[in-house]
């Protein structure tokens, strides 16, 4: 039953019950941290054969190149087929980069401000501002980069198939100020919504008013399922140039929660003409990336099959604790009307949507009973959810039991604000 | 006896031999390669130890930091320690990077262009342009950096002992727009010149028009002698804190010619102010840096000594090319009146001035004769040297007996395009 529909007397006794729950839980003193997604050790341990891949008697890569040295400033040729097919392109629409996607991401940005990008008019920085259209709930760190950058971000809704498509259209359609969409394709950062095709064919085919306009396609969970293996995704590269506009998209991806969060290895994707652009300005800014790390990359995983079997063992460890968080929403919250949720079916993220005005007091009152969670309004740009609703959770990181344990808290704090904000609704 | 002073059928003479020779040579049919700094692959493998430094059993940090993971965005304390001795700086006043100190150096100006700096009124990039200092000869990568993100490069004349101050001090006196300097301080590159003490007393202490100027001190080859230890080079940042400008040097280094050039560690040192600036615009822009790299690198050379031993060994492998390099150049041009060299104490590289107007033909005849030199302007701002006479040989990388042989083509070369250019200037 649906708690708005209780009588006053009845809230009442639910606040009681709510808070003796919430006092229970203080009591025992937890430190508990769910607010990033990270790997866990066991999770990185999966990897460790990274660390023995290249050694003294055999650093030597194909053509018996010697990868210690400066050269190949877009990367060893065996991790451009490796990562071409991770990332559904060809060998020669691919540049390796260092150990962060995000970093790729900031430098192409940011070159688009100073430089612009191919088909620009001039560079993005002299838009009065340049915009940047973000799907919300979103990823924080997307947000921060157009904030420095001197973005105005748009925000659309995201919805169970990809961004709000009728929203996307009308806003590209005629300001050619708006430059670029952010969008994290497979399981979705924080919902887990994959893309429908019929999304990314509009995306693909839609008219823009700026000529240089971009897709960052941040399919950061590319082969990041939970037990059913990866989702279908339709191939926007191809999609855009069967569309006419080759140049559109950009896509990153990385191994940073396939092997190792802070010594994997990043990758961007796209058409010639932007893989050009991006190489020479690559080559100004950087003496090349660390070859030896691709090389050990490409030795251990060997292929697409060698990551995809890797992935399987990633879900057998966190898909249980996915399980656990869907559980304890279930059992504690389901049919009261106060708080909806996703079932992810990969990436590293649950996205819940409490009752409007009581996100950041169920985030401030779990963390006083010691469980760190993300900041309510992160997944919004500038960290301002205009309904104070949304909250990530993260539960890779923590240990199972911690999971489980998060969860009876955090289900806790949200009957106990809700209920709250009912009964402050009702007098 | 100086070319200058024969007679015009002496000379005739000398040309019909010169060009005798350089047939001779040409016949030989090279292929020879002294056109980068790059190290010989026996320097690279006295660092083999890094790749076995990290292993699956023994991959945890100091207080069992898990180095694979997330987190430590400004480099893990073993490594900011180790580089704080190596820069010379406190733990706290040092960022550690990933594998190119180009990248922090492009990141750096890219950052001052967009945002400015500690003491900026506004970016660099609003300035109508900003002006950056460039002795000359001097790096092209460096050049190319301010090329690309759009400053009017003034230049300067490169010295014995550092830039010309005389010219510097007037350069920053009135112009606030004129915002930074170049300066490889030690072992200059390419002419391997030490900057004295009182340059550095006068680089610290003069004043500037612009609130925000900065020194770029790239001190590529801090360890890098080439035998007789490494020459002593004035504090930078204690020089230009005890003249009141604290934030105005801003320090790189990086082990890509101590360990390995494609996979080795960068850093960045300064006052805490421009530390704390650059951690901040860093924390945007990237997920942090390869971790266990650091974590090889702090293992496999231990400390400072550590690396100082380390750079004994590079000395006695790459000294005698310079030798070779140093007995070509005498035993064929001294006297001669047609070039001068320099015969550095370290670094990488030896700069050669030849006739006016001769560089561009030498390096011609030099290719065509097999032999790839560094190409002529290189050394200036956009690859234009005025009086088209320096040239820069780096002898690293090839074996000695192929550095001799280059350098018999070289000489040749110079001898047969000057007495060219005295005959022709005699008619």
């Amino acid at each position: 039953m649906s708690l708005s529909e209780l009588d006053g007397a009845a809230l009442a006794a639910k606040e009681t019950a709510a808070e003796a729950q919430y006092r229970e839980l203080c009591g025992r003193n937890l430190i508990l941290d769910m607010t990033r997604g990270k790997p866990a050790p066991d999770q990185l341990d999966l990897s460790n054969g990274l660390l023995t891949a290249v050694t003294p008697d055999d650093h030597l890569g194909e053509d018996d190149e010697d990868y210690r040295n400066y050269g190949m400033g877009t990367g060893i040729p065996e991790a451009k087929r490796l990562f071409a097919d991770f990332l559904d392109v060809a060998p020669d629409e691919i540049v390796i980069g260092g150990n962060s996607s995000l970093n790729l991401m900031y430098d192409f940005i940011a070159g688009a401000v100073l430089h612009g990008v191919p088909g620009s008019d001039r560079p993005w920085g002299q838009e009065t501002p340049p915009k940047f259209i973000c799907p919300v709930p979103g990823y924080d760190r997307h947000f921060l980069v157009c904030e420095k950058l001197g973005f105005e971000m748009v925000t659309v809704d995201m919805q169970d198939d990809g961004p709000d498509m009728d929203a996307v259209e009308a806003l590209v359609a005629d300001d050619p100020a708006v430059k670029a969409i952010w969008c994290v394709p497979k399981y979705s950062n924080p919902t887990g919504a994959v893309y429908a095709d019929t999304v990314i064919d509009r995306l693909a085919a839609m008219t823009t008013a700026a000529p240089d306009f971009r897709i960052i396609w941040d399919n950061a969970y590319a082969e990041h399922h939970l037990g059913n293996g990866p989702a279908k995704l339709k191939n926007i590269l191809e999609a855009c140039r069967a569309a006419g506009h080759p140049d559109r998209p950009v896509l990153f991806g990385s191994t940073s929660k396939i092997s190792y969060a802070g010594a994997g290895v990043a990758v961007l994707g796209g058409s010639k003409a932007n893989i050009s652009d991006i190489a020479d300005k690559m080559a100004v800014a950087n003496i090349g990336h660390d070859k030896l790390n691709q090389l050990r990359h490409t030795r251990f995983y060997g292929d697409l099959d060698g990551i995809r079997d890797h992935m399987n063992k990633h879900a057998a460890l966190i898909g249980p604790k996915f399980a656990a968080v869907d559980e304890a929403l279930n059992r504690h919250l389901a049919g009261k009307g106060i708080a909806t949720w996703t079932k992810p079916e990969g990436g590293y993220f649950v996205s819940v949507d409490v009752l409007d005005g009581c996100a950041a007091e169920i985030v401030r009152l779990a963390g006083e009973a010691g469980v760190k969670l993300t900041p309510a309004g992160a997944t919004f740009p500038k960290g301002e959810d205009p309904r104070d609703r949304n909250i990530r959770l993260a539960p890779t990181f923590p240990a199972l039991d911690e999971v489980q344990l998060s969860m009876e808290v955090f289900c806790a704090c949200v009957e106990l604000v809700c209920v709250r904000k009912l009964r402050s609704a009702g007098t």
